[in-house]
């Protein structure tokens, strides 16, 4: 099966038995919104990649693991769009997930997402403790504090703020567990494959900085010149936007670069090259 | 080490970790100010005295458990104050959460203490992966959706409750998820311990409802008449301030009745006479 049909599949079981009876309708409807249809799956997509890079030889664990770095990043996505956050009323193209169902269930949906991330993986330890407990550690450290996505998010709040510190949790912390936990369903060295993920992962931030700076609004599906308002730290505002554009290019370089040696080399390139297509629309690049 | 001793100490511990550097500080200064001072830690409690009873044969799993539910119970306590739930400006007698640190910092709290809690029980997987995967079960399905917290709270957002859905899954179930993650680590059969739990659990939603509509706000340290404001399905309105006393009553004697046989039963009695008495001050007992 393909990795994006394998996504989707593995997806739909997680949410259809967190939406079940006796699930409270809106919430239900709210949980299926949040993460269906697809976004881009970048994230799912590497540890899938790099899972099938290394042989594939626990596909259950590496669906599991996609899962929950897929509903980990949805569930920030919608707390992301909060009116105490970014206040965004359009996410996708569509009304924000608060504007659709209110402030009280985008919250609840951030919370059963994160549970629902953590119950995927946790329901396959007795097939692999040992597979399991690495990838849950890779999966915890990139979603909570004092790294993850939510210390990411807090550096908002700070009065003075640490900005490698900042990118690092906000973004890369995920990109490089979505390469870890694929490395550890696949039976390989973790360590190996997060130089791939956490370039990737910055690549990522760079051309959201960019995208957001120079009014990309319809392929991004949410509203522009977010970071300039909120004064969040930003590497166009730090850099220039040419400077920030060769950066997001050097930055896939060598993300493409630090891919370890292993069977299946060819095709993780490939599905870097690919997000580097999606994530770097002509406008954002440099011109040669 | 006596339980509450051993509660601090753990929890001490755990938030050590999630708000060592490099995480920000206002975010580690709020995830301590959600978790201590101590409040009842009635959830941990009960775990620990059904694990003690129960021989108490892998102290740090039951340690590790009962962190995790008083987290997952602290966290739903930040989210229940924010303006879009109870708005509620006072906890524990002091500025709630959301007043103190501001919404953005309490809803990532929120996140860290739910992934903290998780944490603290994935880490010990190596140690006993059975055991470890059972209360892993037992907590996601408490704390997420379909029945857990999350769905518990989004009940009071449908334009029709199931009352007796939304008070398990908001109250009744992380108790029951206590008693039987205390059997879990203490080697027993779990089903047999949920009854106590859960009817603990009932008996303190009782407790509170009565004490909201009888306004003991400084027994609870917070705003009171908040259910009536919110028109939210409670005891009280459902059968009157006597019927529900004596609901009380009924159900701190069944939990207590329910107790299985086991080497340690007396000192789970005790811990729920102790509950009872903390649950249930004269004000709210039926005269006899």
């Amino acid at each position: 099966m393909e990795s994006p049909t394998r996504i989707e599949a593995a997806l739909e079981q997680t949410v259809s038995r967190a939406t079940a009876a006796p699930c409270p309708a809106r919430l239900a409807e709210a949980i299926r919104y949040a993460v269906f249809p697809s976004g881009g799956r970048v994230r799912p997509g590497l540890c899938l990649s790099v899972a099938r890079a290394c042989g594939d030889p626990d596909p259950a664990i590496a669906d599991a693991a996609a899962v929950a770095l897929e509903l980990l990043h949805c569930a920030s996505l919608v707390q992301d769009d909060l009116p105490c956050f970014d206040d965004a009323a359009v996410r996708r193209g569509r009304p924000s997930l608060h504007k659709r169902f209110g402030e009280e269930i985008a919250i609840l949906v951030g919370d059963a997402l994160i549970v629902a991330a953590f119950r995927a993986v946790t329901s396959l330890i007795p097939a692999n403790p040992a597979k399991c407990t690495a990838i849950l550690s890779v999966l915890t450290a990139a979603a909570g504090a004092p790294s993850g996505i939510a210390a990411g998010q807090a550096w908002e709040s700070e009065p003075s703020v640490d900005v490698a510190a900042y990118h690092h949790a906000k973004t890369a912390a995920l990109f490089e567990a979505a390469a870890m936990a694929g490395a550890l369903a696949g039976g390989a060295e973790p360590a190996a494959w997060r130089q791939a993920g956490g370039l990737l992962g910055e690549a990522y931030q760079v051309a959201d900085d960019l995208a957001d700076a120079l009014g990309e609004a319809p392929r991004l599906g949410k509203p522009i010149h977010k970071d300039g308002d909120k004064r969040r730290p930003s590497v166009v505002a730090k850099l220039g936007i040419e400077s920030a554009r060769h950066r997001l290019d050097e930055l896939l370089d060598q993300a493409m670069r630090s891919v370890p040696d292993c069977a299946g080399r060819a095709d993780v390139e490939a599905f870097l090259a690919q997000t580097a297509e999606r994530l770097c629309p002509p406008a954002l690049r440099v011109a040669r």
